[in-house]
């Protein structure tokens, strides 16, 4: 990259406090940034590096004291960053073209500018959008539909019928469409139920490495616009999530589960089947939800359980081993009381004897 | 698809109660159903949706009543489904031969009617059963073998020496062979041992999306006929698996571990290495195993416990918060108690003097 | 294989208790062990086995008592099993060659002796060292470097720019260098934040199935010589691994953390981002790692407890629903003891009237 202070803050409506015309030539972290580069500090775990970074620049909030340090300042440092970074570090796109030794089905309908490396597998009646980049290794199914700009990283699949929208980002070794795990027991064994349906997948969807969609066993499994799911992701058949909803990294979703709008949902998190969790709620690492989740709703632990609960419950917890010394040493001392009142009404009965 | 009621009731033994030449074209879920689909209802969540169903014809159990709507009265109804589906709707096998692209050893066996797709790779002495599909980025290694009429789908990999038995589907990604994870401890460093063993896949066996089951360092880790394992299951190696056992989405079997048959394991569950899990035994989402479990067991939570010990210390919990307001509530009251006996005693002493 | 026991001992620095000319020609568990092969014991669970087993030969440690049975003490007899397989069982290399049906990028360097078999892509400016081999479907970035006598398994991804060491080792389905799972909030939007790290990975490293390790966003996602890591593990970007540490499978270390060397990560483990974990601690099973961990320190639970902490709580945990139980009754004792008290103290008053 190579832009001035002054231009990087008008790509992204940020205010620049030092010479206009310093030229900044890189991004870096506040650790490892050097002569040219900008930093940012968004997380106050790392500002004990601010004084003595080596950067040129930094991205901060407003109001935020650099120093002698050339700053931009931001409402949103952390926007203000990716959008610095998208504007100049952003890896050429690879040029158009259908590469020997890929497969390309003759019915399949490939747009303008797609590349398709070696190794890929565009089956029959298959459609890639423009602009999209298949990798080695990638595997479209028959039928299935990639919309525009996407990218799918080596060996992602989309198994036939399946759908995703325009400038979905797939990592390496996604699978999309693959059968949901139904099965009817029949006596002592299990009778698989023939998966009928697809997985949708929305427009700026992103799917990170080796994560799964399970087709619907009828309908679709739906994931709307804008949805994060990071690594090793499980989301079953028939589950539904919601726009702009994140999943943190090995999480896994149960069956026709449905999920709101902009919920945010930390790593290894479990949800069971047939559950609806409201828009905008936060499931934290690790929780295991039983039941809905009404909007809004921050939830932990194991059933999880809601913030306030959750609270009064671990506090209670954390002195259990002292609550149960303590049940032990009343016991004592109530049998202790109740012993010299023994006492006393013998006295008292043998006066009034 | 295309049956009457009477055609689809003699084909799963059920009880066709409606127009006999009714035509069904289609299966969809209760919700979604229209003109000239059949449905379903199986879960009593979904009964709502009943009374305003557009589906042509419902499958129930025998006796439910579903007013004017045609029904199919079967006495496991999600079986019925599962086998008109399998009856109407299962896509068409690929037509056999091996495409050009791929790669087979001409030391490996491949039986009629195989097809194998571009980008498959089929190591020296390796044999392929009749009728099995090997879809694109197969890898099959040196002297595995897979029976007949499997489906491997995109990006399996069946590493050297594993065998498969006939009618195994894996869904993309599956990963059958990878070494197990073991290494002796030299020093500070880890010395690799060589996993010498294999792993064997019986019939009928599904296999998700991304799971990996392990080779064992010596002799087989062994899976057998009729288990189901979702995506994301971690087999380790030395593991055995007893016919017709279900698993679920991201749980983690460890080392030498043996299941039995027909066990059901639910998503995100833990089983500790050398372990032994009896038949029948069912083990509920995120337990984590420690110590064997007896046959027809059910077991629950961290560490896992039984269902009535589970149930009393989730009771208990439940009531944490509470009681340990209690106890420090009966602490104070004791302190009292035991001051107001005091003064007794003192006034009693002070008589006596 | 084929050795003498004494050949073998002189291997391994062991002592041969027995015929020193006795011929081992295989290795084998001590429940599977016959004629000609040498078993080990190292696990007490199976010592049951000794009385009957088939072997010609054991492993034990010094003094161990092994009757008839000829044996050969070693002070670490796990490492003198895994160094006499590695010694005799060890497969061979494949030839070396460049396959048809695999992708060399012109600008790419391959290295002597190196094998890449069909289905590989190498990206341009790309190295590979010298007798690595690269399996089928195996994905090397553009500029991305893979050390000497590296084996990486089919689909095994290593996206642009990332390095690996030498004698590195990635089973099946690995993804290194996937993005990084960083988005900033724009509205009810996410914005990517372009992950413009790299990862990269030291010598002797050893990932299982299906493991990833995202690229950092900036600077590198740093695994370091030595450490082996099992199936299914989630290592986010800007995660720095310490040498010879171990992590096992469906762990997920989140964003930024740092873990020192020798760690032992058991399965199923979470740790939070931004986090130190030092040198030689280990963290059991299914442990949820919330906060910063001393060295040597040994964590339990979630949230991760010390094990004097973990032990105290799991004790009163277990007596939970008894003492909640005494809770109840010492309520009704106090009661029933303040009544009577008031009686006496009623009566004293009746008497002072």
């Amino acid at each position: 990259m190579r832009a001035t202070l002054e231009e990087l803050a008008g790509r992204v409506g940020a205010k620049a406090i030092g010479p206009a015309d310093l030229v900044i030539t890189g991004v870096n972290t506040i650790d490892r940034a050097g002569e040219g580069e900008i930093t940012f500090l968004t997380n106050p775990r790392y500002a004990r590096f601010l004084p003595r970074t080596g950067a040129s620049a930094i991205i901060v909030a407003p109001g935020k004291d650099t120093g002698d340090l050339p700053r931009l300042e931001a409402d949103n440092p952390y926007l203000a960053l990716a959008k610095i970074v998208a504007e100049y570090c952003a890896p050429p796109r690879p040029a158009p073209g259908v590469d020997e030794g890929s497969f390309v089905d003759p019915s399949a309908e490939v747009g303008e500018g797609v590349r398709v490396f070696p190794g890929v597998y565009v089956g029959p009646r298959a459609r890639i959008g423009p602009e999209t980049v298949l990798y080695p290794g990638v595997f479209i199914g028959e039928e299935a539909s990639v919309g525009a700009d996407c990218r799918l990283y080596p060996n992602v699949v989309v198994l036939s019928r399946c759908r995703l929208g325009d400038r979905v980002i797939c990592q390496p070794g996604v699978v999309i469409g693959g059968d949901g795990f139904g099965f009817a027991p029949d006596g002592d064994k299990w009778f698989k139920i023939l998966q009928l349906g697809v997985a949708e997948i929305g427009d700026d969807v992103e799917l990170q490495a080796n994560t799964c969609v399970d087709r619907a066993a009828m309908g679709a499994t739906v994931i709307e616009s804008g949805v994060k799911a990071d690594n090793l992701v499980q989301l079953a058949h028939g589950v539904h999530v919601g726009r702009d909803t994140v999943i943190a990294a090995l999480t896994g979703v149960a069956g026709s589960t449905t999920i709101g709008r902009h919920a945010v949902i930390a790593a290894q998190v479990g949800i069971a089947g047939h559950l609806h969790i409201g828009d905008g709620a936060t499931l934290t690492a690790r929780a295991a939800v039983m039941n809905d989740v009404d909007p809004g709703e921050v939830m932990y632990g194991v059933p999880a359980r809601k913030r306030r609960e959750t609270f009064r419950l671990y506090g209670a917890l954390s002195r259990l081993p002292e609550t149960d010394k303590k049940v032990r040493a009343l016991e004592r001392r109530v049998e202790e009381l109740a012993r010299r009142l023994s006492v006393l009404v013998d006295d008292e009965e043998g006066k009034d004897g």
